[in-house]
């Protein structure tokens, strides 16, 4: 028992990082990030909104309200962290995964580790009012440009396992800033999400020598009843196990293992795609929050051509209950191709 | 694409029957409930609170708005499906798995099965007020007694893949009627969640000879600082890679696979400090919505000695955001050894 107590005993609040703990069942990894948090006592009252009362960071004049920026599309005459920009990266404020290099680790029953890696904010524009569904689309253009930038620079990283693109647009979604933005998340380690999808990837392509993803898209061009719209080069479909009502997914048609291989003409027709499929949600549902999140083949992956990237967005409809935590199954009560249909058929 | 498109064009609303949909990718399996739902259209208007203007079906008087009980605990001079009872069980009327046998199946890139099994409504109580947190400690009592029954017959059923109970309380945490209750699923498949937590106790069995739960309780009573309560045969702490503030276990100190082996004694000793520990998010964080899942032993498991039945209770203070949806993984913004001094200092 000497040995168990040594290793339970660490304590990150003197470290000050956000650490990464592994469940010493499943071997799932969580990260503890405490310079987010709240102490214990601030749940008694639960906040019901997000602040809107204070100066926003993310607009124009309020550049210094956040960290200096890691990269910006501005023109050339303007200075880094002034106004003038069009697409703004900053490293989060509290970030869930530190920059600052720090080889702690622990083993045994309870393992941990510093969360190194990185976390940013892409904030998509200056004006507060506007978002990824309102902005023009050749200002979306730009926003998916600076992820294939950030994801081109952070994949190099030695420290990077994984490489995580999101948004949360609205407060139900998690967001905790309302002005639209993403987070980028460069993860020690390769998640249990992206590791599944690899790893099924990978099994489908040993026994048909063929994408999965492409041929899932096979089928849903020719099934037609779960596809939502179509582009030159994408497909935007509700998948056919979809976990959650309006679950859309966007892939590109042909083999893609990774988005930061986008050429220009490509982004700006997922720019398209894109803004046309968030603007259903707007129209059809009234602005629901949303989340979405990107997925491409990690870091120095070794089978490309089992891989294929895609967008996932997903409106914040309903609440993971007892069910989905015991489980991990998850409930749907709405049927992917009638949730198609209702999207297809909303005036954007 | 002949055969793949016959494959997509199962249609579950023809049916009628809940729908369990595999991932192609994954192999996860999906609920296609639609009896549950709604159509799409139903999501253009948010409904912001739970109806509670109708009669509720939970009270005396009112058993004729639900299925027939297949169980009750109720005085021998009174009826089935009348007023008198304590704990009452009946069908979900709103079923996720039906005990409609249908052997329908369909096989290439898209697997479907019919989702048969059985969902139940365990009724506290008749009392509309009370909940697990302010019933007295008999009845919550009562209550596990009527899990321990439901666990033994549905074990004992050929579909039962997995036997999972759950309550959700509160709006919040997904409950869709106020009237204190918990739900029991029996499932055809062994969902990923208890498959993870199965083989990751045996993989720790097979180099340690020992049960991993055995140890971790062993290493949470050294260490202390996670412990929340502690009864004669149980004990209740927040796991070291807790992935929710205040995300608490409830574990049996002795060696036990099944929920459903638990002697009148340890029943009694559990509703003590379940019901302790509800009333501290009670008291301690303003009767927050809360989620709790029991983890057992499933139906002709033959590893027990690697098996040790839990509860995991934790308040629905935070949404899963885009980070959680695209890695698997997720950010606790607390700190477990804070969070259980901060439970274990609630006045209860």
């Amino acid at each position: 028992m000497k040995t168990l107590l040594k290793e339970c005993s660490i304590s990150i609040s003197e470290a000050g990082m956000p650490e990464l703990r592994q469940d010493p069942i499943t071997q799932r990894w969580v990260v503890i990030a405490k310079a987010r948090a709240k102490r214990p006592d601030d749940f008694r009252e639960r906040p019901k909104t997000a602040g809107t009362a204070t100066a926003c960071p993310f607009e124009y004049g309020n550049e210094s309200m956040t960290p200096p920026e890691t990269m910006a599309i501005r023109p050339s005459d303007t200075t880094p962290d002034t106004p003038g920009w069009l697409v703004r990266v900053v490293p989060n404020k509290f970030p869930a995964f530190s920059t600052r290099i720090d080889g702690r680790t622990t083993g045994g029953l309870y393992v941990s580790r510093s969360a190194f890696g990185a976390h940013e904010v892409v904030i998509h524009g200056p004006d507060h009012g506007l978002t990824m569904a309102t902005y023009p689309e050749k200002h979306v253009a730009l926003v998916l440009k600076t992820y294939r930038q950030r994801y081109e620079y952070h994949m190099k990283q030695p420290y990077a396992g994984y490489v995580q693109i999101i948004i949360n647009h609205g407060e139900e979604s998690g967001a905790s800033l309302e002005h639209s933005h993403s987070q980028i998340f460069v993860i020690p380690v390769l998640p249990e999400k992206p590791r599944a999808l690899l790893d099924g990837a990978s099994r489908y392509f040993d026994i048909h020598a063929r994408c999965v993803f492409c041929d899932i898209i096979s089928a849903e061009l020719t099934f037609a009843r779960r596809v939502v719209d179509e582009s030159a080069h994408f497909l935007a479909f509700e998948p056919f196990a979809a976990q959650l009502p309006f679950e859309t997914w966007m892939l590109p048609k042909e083999h893609k293992p990774r988005f930061e291989a986008l050429n220009d003409n490509e982004i700006e027709d997922l720019a398209k795609i894109f803004r046309r499929t968030v603007r259903r949600f707007l129209n059809g549902l009234g602005d629901p929050p949303y989340n979405m999140y990107l997925f491409t083949a990690p870091p120095r992956y070794e089978r490309p051509e089992t891989m294929h990237w895609f967008m996932s967005i997903t409106p914040k409809l309903t609440t993971p209950a007892g069910f989905e935590m015991g489980t991990g199954m998850t409930i749907n009560s709405t049927v992917p191709e009638e949730c198609a249909e209702f999207l297809r058929n909303v005036k954007i």
